[in-house]
């Protein structure tokens, strides 16, 4: 299956979770649930656009895994996976925020080679081929998107991580050392941090306690864009955990060097 | 002047903020700026939209006055002062975040009457008459939007700071006070963060430091949509500063009792 096929088989995966999300998104919240009757929009979501995914990468593709948020992995008899986030950015989603991401990537034995990062409100729509290319479309033609060029140093960069107060110990220690020289920070964003910075407007992302199926979708989209993005220690990300993702391998290293004694 | 009148030019000051901001969006960063010749896309964005405005508003209201980030006050001969930020998050919209407001407001002696919020890249448009109705339109007809209703207590919170790190000393101390409670935090939003209020995602947003400007524009769509606005003491909040907003009486109470320690 070439990767044109394989990439057009994700969008139509998007493409299906995008109604499912937008039916739960900005409508009753925890707080209107009646007692004893405990609704929750953003779970309600998440596991109607797994299962709906799921339905159609076993329809079409038998041979495939699924490794997704909601649901035990399906094992793969063919070394492909399809690995999914429903809805990343569960707490922009539940507070009426348009950040929130359909993260859908396909991983074969060289790891995430492919992906989708989904805005359904926005119409946004990020893919990309792992070390080859990237595009956003906005429901016309797709575009090339490229990473910022020239910031090779911190404090010329953008950072960005989805709350600082998910750092504890050496990893904030880290992690304020590096945004004390940034030049601007921004918080909140969780998967919309990653898309922006493949986009040329974040030029740092770091973050740390990702899932596999919290990063494997950005790994074609910020190496397709021209960025890095690897753990802690400079090696390959796709288990999740400590995350960093930069515009330029100049101020990935920079990063790195207050990182690495953070590392676990 | 009508109330319904006075919104109406205010949304025309609005269509034509859209096109100047959009041209500046995701376009040349600080990073491409040649040596000698520096661009900055965020300062051309705001400069040319309050020009933009003040045209507008001297031809056709020339007795009104303005109140901008970029120009110096003009004083109105009639008690009525337009108070406009032409962009306000500016780290959001030079990171190619879409969550940057173009704010508009219409003051009188009893304080702003009615206001537009304008997220010209998703083409969402928040209106407000103070103590009445606010809406939300995306193209087509506006809807009423109201807070979200019966959340009371700190710990059914959704809180929203633009950046828990602006806050220092006694209102970093009653901040976090205030966060460690709430059932989820949410950071990075600047004016979008109120917005979110008004439609019943985020309850409670926290901030200092503001600019009249900074605020105006939220006073008519909070209070619009059925919640609260004050500063930390419980007083108006136009001039700015400390700035609390809550989609209920008993939540902005809440809040009160430990930001009013810390209130300048």
């Amino acid at each position: 299956m070439s990767s044109k096929e394989d990439l057009a088989f994700a969008e139509r995966l998007a493409d299906a979770a995008r109604p499912i999300a937008l039916e739960y998104f900005r409508v009753g919240t925890p707080a209107d649930a009646k007692p004893g009757q405990e609704f929750d929009p953003v779970t309600a979501a998440d596991r109607g656009i797994e299962r709906q995914l799921r339905s159609l990468i076993s329809d079409n593709h038998p041979d495939d895994g699924v490794l997704g948020e909601e649901e035990a992995e399906r094992v793969a008899r063919n070394g492909r996976t399809w690995v999914i986030d429903p809805i990343d950015g569960t707490r922009a989603f539940i507070a009426g925020l348009p950040t929130w991401m359909v993260m859908i990537a396909l991983s074969d034995t060289s790891g995430p080679r492919l992906s989708v990062l989904d805005q359904p409100f926005i119409g946004e729509r990020f893919t990309g081929i792992a070390h080859d290319a990237a595009w956003l479309s906005r429901g016309g033609s797709p575009e090339r998107i490229r990473v910022r060029q020239g910031v090779t140093r911190l404090d010329d960069a953008i950072l960005s991580t989805t709350d600082p107060g998910l750092f504890h110990g050496d990893e904030a220690t880290a992690f304020d050392a590096i945004a004390r020289q940034a030049k601007v920070r921004r918080f909140g964003l969780d998967a919309y941090g990653y898309a922006a910075l493949a986009l040329g407007g974040i030029d740092l992302v770091i973050e740390s306690g990702l899932k596999p199926w919290d990063v494997a979708a950005h790994i074609p989209i910020v190496t397709g864009a021209g960025g890095v993005i690897t753990n802690w220690r400079g090696g390959t990300c796709q288990a999740g955990g400590q995350v960093v993702a930069a515009s330029s391998p100049e101020l990935h290293a920079a990063a790195l060097e207050f990182l690495k004694p953070a590392t676990v």
